[in-house]
């Protein structure tokens, strides 16, 4: 039997539903902080390492639901969550759900609108990190919807890392979450080629990442200077304009090629950077780029 | 007159030719230290706030060059870096020639060749920073060639910035400095790209970038990790998949598409992960991507 509990440590019980790797690594962190945590997983074998720590496994999400009123959940996608909730929504009235599951801003809306109809307080998350990393104040978890239920959880959702309330519309967190994501995978391409283009003159790759991983600090410092220029929609080339980036991207072109290595990413970054200085922003900063990635007559 | 001198202070003297944006700052920087420098410009004027702080003007680049043993060099290309020292080559002899201006590793070759056919020590480099941030220890200067000749003048160079020799071939300064800047632009395209998704939002550039910036720092861990996969050529994907990446783009995709985003960089990143996975990477990490970088049958 489970009952609704908080530890006698003062620290607040939690369920998580769903240990593949993500979920696992939340309710290990929530365990490394003393909260009593009851599990459940569809296949329950991968529970094992979990209730050897301690935690309690239920039968079904419906049991382990019903332990907690905070609820965490992080199953593959918005499918999943439903499929698993959706059987015993009306018992869920006056609980919290966590979701941690990645979507889309749309589906945060409809999952919000869902726990909304069933009396469920409801927190949209992104989660801006692998398992090994869960647990650890550097990495960010994203949320977004009530503030007051932000508040009321924050001190338990510090235990999975640094927690951030990016606003009350529940779609914010996935929005935020895909377009970091984006970031990521812009950045790895750009890393992972200038790799293969170094790497072709029997450089390894941790050498060459050593002085990129110190380059993305600078670029970071450009970054905060563009962004302030984007807010003011003002792009002074004071430092280094889109004229120069253009005579120097062939460089980058020529080196790539003689070594055999896809020029698809940088051919896409000039034709951006051709873009924005056919749109006059020549003598801009690097900036002015956004102009060209938004599209005349798109959506507002 | 000029003549070869060191400074009464004992810190090397300097030529500096070009004062563009980034030669002014060069020549700037060395001031700072109390280097004596000599500059020359083919637009004399720019010189006037160097010479105001003290810089000596050289009437021609000869002039300038003869004034001291070292002289770095920042003009918009190699041509026109040839344009200027060819006339008066002969009498370089002995002398050392540090050159700033960005190119090709081809041309970083030939100006070796050039250097040594006239019994000039040389040194190529590349500036991983706008001028604002010339003169700061946090940013690299890279150099490639002579390893003696660097030693030597390190102590000098160090008044423009971290000084890194990344090896005895030229050309290595202006490869490094392409893969560098690819990274940067790529890592540029993928944030204004979701600058301009959150943008339709209205959420502000600065509020954005404040999360990306933290971001690059966990993204930087993943590099970190990923580059020792690379260099031992397996990319076990414990952490997340090429297949979650692949699942997850779509929502980006979707969030970009609906508020009128250009999604050619996406789309991009997206073929990229699904050759990988057509390579067989499906369920190995990010890493596993820089297969699909390498076009079968391209220059080793
Ligand atoms: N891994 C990361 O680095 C990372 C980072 C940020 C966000 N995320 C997000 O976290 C979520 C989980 O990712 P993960 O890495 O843990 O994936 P995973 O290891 O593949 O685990 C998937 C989980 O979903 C469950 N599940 C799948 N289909 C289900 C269904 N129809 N009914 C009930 N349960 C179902 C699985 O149960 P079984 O064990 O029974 O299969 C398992 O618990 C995803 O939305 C992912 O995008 C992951
Ligand atoms: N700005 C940056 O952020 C940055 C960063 C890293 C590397 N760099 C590299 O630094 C170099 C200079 O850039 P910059 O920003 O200083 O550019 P810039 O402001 O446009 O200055 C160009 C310089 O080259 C000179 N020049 C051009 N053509 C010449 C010719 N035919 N003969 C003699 N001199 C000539 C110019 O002389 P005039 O004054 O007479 O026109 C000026 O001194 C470039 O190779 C650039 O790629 C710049």
């Amino acid at each position: 039997m489970f009952f609704d509990t908080s530890s006698a440590n003062g620290k607040q019980a939690v369920t998580v539903l769903g240990l593949g790797n993500m979920g696992s690594a939340l309710a290990a962190a929530l365990l490394d902080r003393d909260h009593e945590v009851t599990v459940w997983n569809r296949t329950p074998g991968k529970a094992q390492p979990l209730v050897d720590r301690g935690a309690r496994l239920a039968a079904t999400p419906q049991e382990a639901a019903a332990s907690n009123q905070l609820i965490i959940a992080c199953v593959l996608d918005y499918d999943a969550l439903f499929g698993v909730l959706d059987p015993f929504a009306a018992s869920l009235a006056g609980k919290t759900l966590v979701n941690l599951t990645s979507g889309s801003p749309e589906q945060g809306h409809e999952a919000a609108a869902w726990a909304e109809k069933h009396g469920v307080d409801y927190l949209d998350g992104g989660i801006m990190t692998t398992p090994p990393g869960v647990g650890t104040p550097e990495v960010m978890f994203l949320y977004s919807g009530s503030p007051a239920v932000f508040a009321t959880h924050r001190p338990t959702l510090e235990a999975l890392g640094d927690p951030i309330h990016l606003g009350e519309d529940p779609g914010l967190a996935s929005l935020y979450d895909s377009a970091l994501l984006g970031l990521m995978w812009a950045t790895f391409n750009g890393w992972l080629h200038g790799t293969a283009v170094v790497g072709a003159e029997k450089i390894e790759a941790k050498a060459y990442t050593e002085v990129a991983l110190r380059w993305l600090k600078t670029v970071s410092v450009f970054m905060d200077t563009y962004a302030a220029q984007i807010d003011a929609g003002e792009y002074p080339g004071d430092d280094a304009t889109v004229d120069v980036q253009i005579a120097t991207i062939d460089h980058l072109l020529h080196a790539a090629e003689a070594r055999g290595v896809d020029n698809a990413l940088p051919e896409l970054l000039k034709a951006s950077m051709l873009r924005a200085k056919a749109q006059g922003h020549g003598q801009d900063s690097y900036a002015s780029v956004i102009e060209a990635l938004r599209k005349p007559g798109g959506a507002s």
